[in-house]
């Protein structure tokens, strides 16, 4: 699996969950992130670095654990790659319909679903569209968020400027009738406490907080199911979870252990060059 | 010249005006900003690769519009390359000591330089180290804004999401006796407004708000006249500035209008690919 920076984490701690027995090889580009702010151009050269390296490392399946990369450039990975690639966005949006199916209309008006994500992921149209392939009766939503994923990458998760900005991207959401809110970029389940706070503040009810790690996680059960990703020969559960980065691994060590829980894992800095330029 | 992305214009708007000869060629790597975040030995692979590909054209000196690499990688620029390599460390150092000298003591106590940077910047210990070798007897404070950069690049110049972010950061410096600010970062003169509210609001008096643009073409004039770099030849005024970036060249023309005021300048995409892997 691989994601721009460290938000793919919360995936990868789901992954962990779900599948024990798998090994996973999570690279984080951390050299390169944000990818939100990036063209669609930049950002599948970047995709395809990150799945050369993956797969010259022997992986069978491939998890892009970033909104952005799913959203934008899923399609060109899997039409040049021999092997299965699964993106957050599809689980996302069937998790986002769950919810949504959970809620009564309210006055006669039926709920819609916002989406928060990175200008990348909005601008691409991907959730509106993998929305619409489950349900054609769904009004969308979707909102860039952009200040959000520096704020989580510097740690910002609490206080008025993280409250203030979110209240920025939320209320418009609310104001046209949102009631469920898809945490569209791996990065925002960390500012989930203050996304909800947000929400149930402005309108005054209980609006669902939607993040894809889970719902991908079971994607990926399934695929193995249904034996299109081959299933984990061994039998020791939690194998250690490799993780990669491409600038230095220090900060994101702290930081994966305070996501992944009491094992701290150890974090290796690999070189993208070849792969970026060829 | 260059930057991770275009906060460097500033400079680039201060040097066509203090040098209306000279050919200008710009380039912003926005396909990796920001570089702030990222380890010395990361920023230093993105400063060569930037080089590299300004070297191929013909440049005659360097002006590295950045402070992060200025701070951590211009000593290994110069000892690498072969042609004139100026930073804006030191003109801004030098600025903010001219500034400094203009306060009077208060209370008996030296007025004190406060620095904002990056991560990168400011781990370096650069402006300090400056600053020292012009003046012993000045006291410098050092606060890394890492945020700042995020808002700058989404264009949120005021409200109260930056006057926030801008307090947090100032407050400290102001509160330790910082009574000349350093903008250590070419992004920051964009929010220079609410950085000086704040600090008048906070200080209750006139904080000198130091920013190196000015500084920088000063000295690379000074280089000119001092045949430490060639003067161009040609005579007539305001030759096309050229602008090369790394991603998508759309929102940044627009900026780029934006700063360098009437003659909006063509962008081009340029790939450092190549230059990044060797």
């Amino acid at each position: 699996m691989f994601d721009s920076g460290l938000g793919g984490l919360t995936v990868a701690r789901a992954l962990r969950r779900a599948l024990p027995l798998e090994r996973i090889v999570y690279l984080g580009d951390t050299a390169r992130v944000p990818y939100g702010t990036r063209s669609p151009e930049t950002v599948l050269r970047y995709a395809r670095a990150c799945s050369r390296v993956l797969i010259e490392r022997g992986v069978k399946g491939l998890v892009v654990a970033c909104n952005t990369v799913s959203a934008v450039a899923l399609e060109m990975l899997r039409a040049e790659l021999d092997l299965p690639v699964l993106g957050v966005v599809e689980p996302g949006a069937r998790s986002a319909v769950e919810a949504l199916e959970r809620r009564p209309p309210r006055h006669g008006e039926p709920a819609k679903i916002g989406v928060l994500g990175t200008h990348g992921t909005i601008l691409s149209g991907a959730y509106p569209r993998a929305i619409g392939r489950l349900s054609t009766r769904v009004e969308v939503l979707a909102a860039p968020a952009p200040l959000l994923v520096p704020l989580v990458e510097e740690g910002w998760l609490e206080g008025e400027v993280p409250r203030l900005a979110v209240e920025r991207y939320v209320e418009p959401l609310l104001a046209a009738g949102a009631r469920v809110l898809v945490l569209g970029c791996t990065h925002y389940p960390l500012l989930a406490p203050v996304i909800g706070e947000v929400a149930r503040r402005l309108s005054g009810e209980d609006v669902a907080i939607v993040d894809s790690a889970v719902a991908t996680a079971e994607d990926v059960a399934r695929w193995i199911a249904e034996e299109r990703i081959v299933r984990a020969p061994g039998s020791s559960p939690l194998p250690p979870l490799e993780i990669l980065v491409t600038d230095r691994p220090a900060s994101f060590q702290a930081v994966a252990a305070r996501f992944l829980g009491a094992d701290a894992p150890s974090v290796v800095q690999i070189d993208l060059g070849a792969a970026l330029s060829s």
